[in-house]
């Protein structure tokens, strides 16, 4: 079983020292120093008056059975699963079973958490994410909330800027804003991140903000981008990386839906009921020919951190997270977690330890690939239900976007084509689909304009919140960009006549997500002024 | 099931507005925006493409049965603990279990949490803990770790002093120092912090200290400190609390020990083998009568924040405990929850809710008398132990202990009683003894301070650390005072000619306890140049 704390038998780098990225007050967290006392528990024959465990007979769990699904399970909406296996943790170690028991995994953690399940974590991110230098490490959190949190409380000053997509997710934001921090969003497009943009703003810093300390940290959802569903191409992650090297950024990659890489899109009469998900036995060659390799691979340097959870593929309440990053954040992050969270829940650490062990390495693989298989279905139904609620065409070159959507019926006649209610395109991944909206000649927001008392941006504002509520009106409820705009930008670049709109496809059934895009429809009809 | 944001009936006042309490940062936080959206989706018909949420089908948990104690089984050490009871919680509602289902514990929870574990602990505070104003709050946190780190960064500015007891919980601490928070010692004795020193430092403040921001956050741990052992009474509370009011302090009540208070101390002679644990069916009534009520009792203005945790009584990994505090505070709180953490493990909120409901709010009242009464035990062994292991005395009017401990057969000698080798108190309640070391007759110690290089305090530590490392040759390991020393002192005041060992008497069998005090006076006898 590998060590977490020895680098991997590699070619690789180990990392540079980006040790003055680590802020003042992370660098002197000392950690408990009750923690030194654990060294000595070891010596044979030692009696300790010393720490202050409870006692886990005093503890009231006898044994732990849990039923979960094979891991190959189909998992088909409305149909009954009926693969199943079973997990059993007893309270104190037997024979046959040594390893995780309820007496330990409800007991006090140290700082690292499990080490088993820190090494199978290590084991499967050696093999499926490869990071790109020797001694990188894996310390588990309590999910990507607490994740990021921790990076924020390790390496920002209050007021730094930080370096964020024009669209981001605004739990990330909710964080950092009232440290005093500001974002700089760089651009983005159907693939995300637009790296040039990235370049623009890093090269020309010390000219264009003298007065203002230059970013260095980028925040990035990299997959299936949240609210955006976009998915960072490999040759835009090695270029944005890039930057990020020439400008001393660390980068934090959170990437929740990185094993939701899904493949592309095609219409419903193309498709021939195969898709690209491997039958019967996998390896891990089957699931790394469909994702793109991670920021943390690129990284030959140690700057990147990432942000691995579980949310997304066994559940959120697991609380369960790691970060994969280098030896010295990791240090700081250890020190982090006694102090302010300590190891993350017994109960989730030892089921998902025992999950794993049960289901082993290549039945792990097998589940993410079927929980990529059924958002896949998802991403489809959704796809399927616009194009047949309203007519989809081709975007020109003046859309970011691959399709443009107009009234049902419209698609046919030449002058629509130029006002389109929005423009999509396909994801490639995650649980989102955002629709940009063009509101130039939409009649609500051009009186909404030209009202003496509107600013351009108000008027998209409050035009944005009118047919939000419309939309609310109709029953249909989706999420308006105005959450996703990160505060305090000094690189800001709003178009004003146009909106966003995300709308998730990981959760309704496929009837009601076709009752709700037709009430979309026809809210818009009604907003546009075009019923009938 | 009453409502954690209704006040409950009640002849109390309201709480004051603490608000000006509330740092920059934490006044700054919104929580995260998309909670906002939560409201409409419970309207009828409204289809919602608005969330992010995963699928529960995807979570691949389909029944969890946990077989636990039931909440009077007797666990005697050594003996086998044969009375259970069976759990189980289903992955999906069905007409049997509707509450608490897999699906839900997984997802993810608001920032309030689990509204029914909530409520019970609401139910439990408002009968065990009768809180002292009417509108205060139960909010759910990871455990007192998790409670601490919150609290310190809702009411602390950067470089704030903080008022803790002279000998203080080194994890907490740890947490303040890096963010440049100081302490403020209050002496204590053997019943903990002394209310005329925190009087004294208060009323001089501005005179004494008149650089200095006044402190306004009190940090104690009032039932079995760590490290002390010691237990505030009612009277002292009482006075604390007045003090607190007159100068505008926060109290934060971390109080992990509060079931763990134990009856007073008898020797084995006069024991007769019945101890003040009620048989038979229990009330609140058998819980209040042997229990000092918490500081949140006396409060009738909101100024205590309790941190309430399961660590100690249904086990540490559990990673949950909450709060009790006032409105104003909580909901500053519940932001803090959604974007720095996020709720508790979902598989520990519906375990301890099955668990709560399984058991009966009676069954959990027996629960804790039964970890109280077996505590009770391992503190008359250690105490026992003690009395066998060396000669302990009533100690004179010059110490604040209760006993003086000597050499076994020397304390039958007139001259020893000036010189013990340590003072201490039997425990009435937690995990710990204390034993304050008197070292003006140690050989080691006096030549360590005539030595000309040393201070008095150096000479201290380097005595302290030495006899730490003989005790570890010896094999027995206990916790020096100098983790406990709060760093950053305005109000300096050790004395140079003491040490402070801690003890625990948690979880070594009572042989080991024997073995390893016996060992403990063999190194005193060495060290004091007393072998034979």
């Amino acid at each position: 079983m590998p060590s977490t704390d020895l680098p991997l038998e590699s070619q690789h780098p180990k990392a540079v020292d980006l040790s003055h990225h680590v802020n003042k007050v992370s660098s002197s967290i000392r950690g408990s120093p009750l923690k030194h006392i654990f060294q000595y528990l070891r010596e044979p024959g030692m009696v300790s008056l010393a720490g202050g465990l409870p006692h886990p007979n005093l503890f009231p769990y006898q044994q732990l059975d849990l039923k979960v699904y094979a891991p190959d399970a189909k998992i088909i909406p409305g149909e009954t699963v009926t693969s199943s296996m079973n997990l059993s943790i007893p309270q104190y170690a037997s024979e046959t079973h040594q390893l995780n028991t309820l007496s330990r995994a409800l007991q006090y953690y140290p700082g690292r958490s499990s080490p088993t399940l820190t090494a199978l974590f290590y084991d499967f991110t050696a093999r499926i994410m490869r990071p790109g230098y020797a001694d990188w490490q894996i310390l588990l959190n309590s999910g990507s909330t607490d994740g990021w949190s921790k990076v924020v409380n390790l390496l920002c000053e209050p007021g730094d800027y930080i370096i964020v997509e024009e669209h981001t997710f605004p739990s990330a934001h909710s964080l950092w804003a009232p440290m005093g921090c500001k974002g700089v969003p760089v651009k983005m497009d159907k693939d995300g991140m637009i790296p040039e943009d990235l370049e623009r703003i890093m090269d020309g810093w010390e000219q264009n903000h003298p007065e203002v300390k230059k970013p260095h940290l980028l925040y990035t959802v990299p997959v299936g981008q949240n609210p955006t569903g976009s998915t960072l191409t490999f040759e835009r992650k090695k270029a944005i990386y890039e930057t990020c090297v020439k400008h001393d950024i660390i980068i934090c990659e959170d990437d929740p839906y990185y094993f939701l890489q899904l493949p592309r899109y095609v219409s419903p009469s193309e498709r021939n009921g195969i898709n690209d998900t491997p039958q019967g036995a996998v390896s891990d060659a089957d699931l790394l020919k469909i994702l793109v390799p991670p920021f943390v691979h690129i990284d030959y340097q140690g700057r990147v951190i990432r942000l691995e959870t579980l949310s997304k593929t066994l559940g959120p309440g697991n609380r369960l997270g790691y970060f994969v990053c280098n030896a010295a954040f990791a240090e700081r992050l250890v020190h982090a977690t006694e102090v302010i969270s300590q190891a993350p829940s017994g109960w989730s650490q030892a089921i998902i330890e025992e999950l794993l062990v049960t289901w082993r390495p290549e039945g792990y693989i097998r589940w993410l690939l079927g929980v990529r298989e059924n958002y896949g279905i998802r991403r489809d139904w959704i796809c399927d239900i616009i194009r047949d609620v309203f007519d989809v065409l081709p975007a020109g070159n003046e859309y970011n976007d691959d399709f443009i959507a107009v009234k049902k019926g419209h698609g046919q006649l030449q002058d629509t084509k130029s006002a389109p209610f929005f423009s999509f395109t396909y994801p490639k991944g995650g649980m989102f689909l955002y629709i940009k909206l063009y509101l130039s000649q939409n009649p609500k927001f051009r009186a909404l304009r030209n009202a003496a008392e509107n600013q351009d941006e108000e008027a998209n504002e409050k035009w944005t919140r009118e047919f939000w509520k419309d939309l609310i009106q109709e029953k249909i409820l989706l999420t308006p960009h105005f959450f996703y705009t990160p505060p305090g930008n000094v690189e800001k670049k709003e178009e004003s006549d146009v909106a966003f709109f995300r709308m998730t496809f990981s959760y309704e059934t496929r009837e009601d997500m076709h009752i709700g895009i037709q009430r979309l429809a026809k809210a818009f009809e009604k907003n546009w002024e075009m019923e009938n």
